[in-house]
């Protein structure tokens, strides 16, 4: 079967619009990344779209209200924080399947404000899932605090996550925010969830990407094959096994079973991958899963992060686009975003921040409840 | 590329089940489908779930807490009336795709009581489309009114859609209700919208349906070709303009422009179609239908139902399951619940409501917002 490609990309700078509809900011995404492939909507053939908190609300064909309606076969998928990721693992499965050319597949995601999470019953948590014990902040922190039980990480060290990825966003002028945030400043900063503080939670912003997917014939056929970066792995797990009784284990076994599908689906291996835009929803996740991906041993990361392996220069850097920590987190937006910013490095157009020579990258998300999906990206 | 098949069925008797949940109802219908194509959850290698009203809520993920926890790629689709639809059409494309080989499609919704549309702004809907003048039973009403303007359609004609559905449903033991209707109680129910009184309207019911989808290899492989169907034709569109506009139209170009997708697909013409399950959300759309789906010339859908052609034993029977007026309308349910009953009369296994002969089955359903989806299906 022939291969896919991504042969445009479109993300705006992510913020809060409070005056701008969700469709709006999706269109915005949709429209750049058809520019960038020189496509225009009456070119696509379908629209995946992936949101979270308006996931019932036709989103796609509200954006296709903004941008053209052309009677395309319109698909929502809602899959937590993967849900992006798995717009466009559905726009890539239609292609891959002969039935469609050229898809569009859009994220965007408009967060509510102050708590994070607007949930109740309605997003099927159990009534001990909305207390306290499990929030998302003390989740990610007890994933923190197990992986310094079993291999003595520190606080330093988690922080140290959050730094790097604040110092990468200053060379993103997507990014919500771009302000050095030294190691005292984000260890001081305002405790939430021990050893996560304030500053080592990911960013509730607004946000949109979008990226063009195209079969290797038409891709060939509009001479975009130049710029065409080609879908070497795609892959999405759920829970393994009961989240009721191992409420911790859910992200760590959800990313490695993904993760292992996406290496034999490429057939690389993790030492093959130059750059990874992986779940840093909170810095303690980042460390965890760089294990997690395979990009160190067991019980490493610590020292991983500690020797710069995963900064920008460094052996394979991380969330150089300042990651969920510093450049934001619009949920259903985060998956294509992701995909948006190894597109740019494997194409040698990320500026300032410019991964050398990348050839492979990675894109990871995670959801509760859950999902996780991880696709590897390869230039042409 | 090889074809897809439906290799196993399952729905639950629609009903009110206010004590059960959600991923409850998804499981026994998921289980029964299983079941019916002698797998289990471990056969599986994915699975997609099609709901509306907790579609950001991992209804996928929470019917396998309930059937088992595997780790196999979960989407959640939404797309209004067509989320089980869609559902089954992303397997389909998943199978088609060379991805899968074996996958499970479920169906599912609880509905609220009291008005059907707990809709507002996070629906996506515009205060005007709150508002009366476009609820959906002024919506379809206007579909009927218009219908009798250009072709003088009458009011008795409408309601003998809803007395034809009520008699297909006292032969089907999963349909909400099997109650012979007669026209003058139907005539002179409440009236809702004219022409529609209450019992030309679809029953708020929580239901369930699912479809285990097997590629060709497979399924001969499993020694499942006996009770196999191939799946001819899978077809999706949304709007082919702007809704703002021309409330009006939606409902009847969109299904146009998938039917027309979905014959091309098959190669087939209406006249070779045995029998429908179509949207009949109201009476009025039933009638519209048989001319958007090409049943009948255009301003004959009047003359098709006095002449009793869609009825059981008539040429092309319609809603023999009894429809959404009489079976019920679980929003996410109904896609799949559509298949479930065109693939017991290809087996020819329908019982008393058995459309004799049956090789080619249409199903249709249309949701607001837009979406359409028509799928042909044949005996293998």
């Amino acid at each position: 079967m022939s291969d896919v490609y991504v042969v445009g990309v479109g993300m705006i700078k992510f913020g809060r619009f409070p005056d701008r509809t969700l469709e709006n900011l999706g269109a915005e995404a949709a429209l750049m990344a058809l520019d960038d492939a020189g496509q225009t909507i009456h070119d696509m053939q379908a629209l995946y779209c992936g949101n979270v908190y308006e996931a019932r609300g036709m989103v796609g064909q509200r954006i296709m209200r903004e941008i053209g309606q052309t009677g395309i076969p319109v698909v929502n998928c809602s899959n937590a924080c993967a849900s992006g990721a798995t717009a466009f693992r559905e726009a890539w499965m239609s292609v891959k399947a002969g039935v469609n050319d050229t898809v569009l597949a859009v994220g965007v995601e408009k967060m509510g404000r102050g708590l994070l999470v607007r949930a109740g019953p309605e997003d099927g948590l159990s009534p001990e899932g909305i207390l306290g014990s499990t929030t998302n902040p003390s989740l990610f922190a007890h994933m923190g605090m197990e992986h310094s039980r079993k291999y003595g990480t520190t606080a330093e060290q988690f922080a140290k996550v959050s730094v790097k990825n604040h110092h990468h966003s200053t060379l993103n002028p997507k990014a919500m925010y771009q302000i050095e945030t030294p190691l005292d400043v984000v260890m001081n900063a305002e405790m939430i969830s021990y050893p996560n503080t304030k500053l080592m939670c990911s960013v509730n912003v607004d946000g949109s990407a979008a990226a063009v997917l195209c079969s290797e014939k038409k891709a060939k056929q509009l001479g975009l094959m130049n710029r065409a970066i080609r879908i070497r792995a795609s892959a999405l797990a759920s829970d393994p096994w009961s989240y009721h009784n191992l409420a911790m284990s859910d992200f760590n076994e959800v990313t490695r079973l993904a993760a292992r599908s996406a290496y034999e689906q490429a057939g690389v291996e993790p030492d093959d991958i130059d750059l990874v835009e992986l779940h840093d929803c909170f810095a303690t996740a980042e460390l965890v899963h760089y294990e997690n991906l395979g990009l160190c041993k067991e019980g490493e990361a610590g020292r991983m992060i500690d020797a710069g392996e995963t900064q920008l220069g460094g052996r394979v850097p991380v969330n150089v686009s300042g990651g969920l920590l510093s450049k934001g987190h619009p949920l259903g937006a985060t998956g294509i975003a992701n995909v948006y910013e190894v597109v740019a490095h494997l194409r040698g157009e990320a500026g300032a921040r410019q991964v050398q020579n990348a050839k492979l990258g990675m894109t990871h998300v995670v959801g509760r409840g859950s999902a996780c999906a991880v696709h590897i990206l390869e230039k042409a």
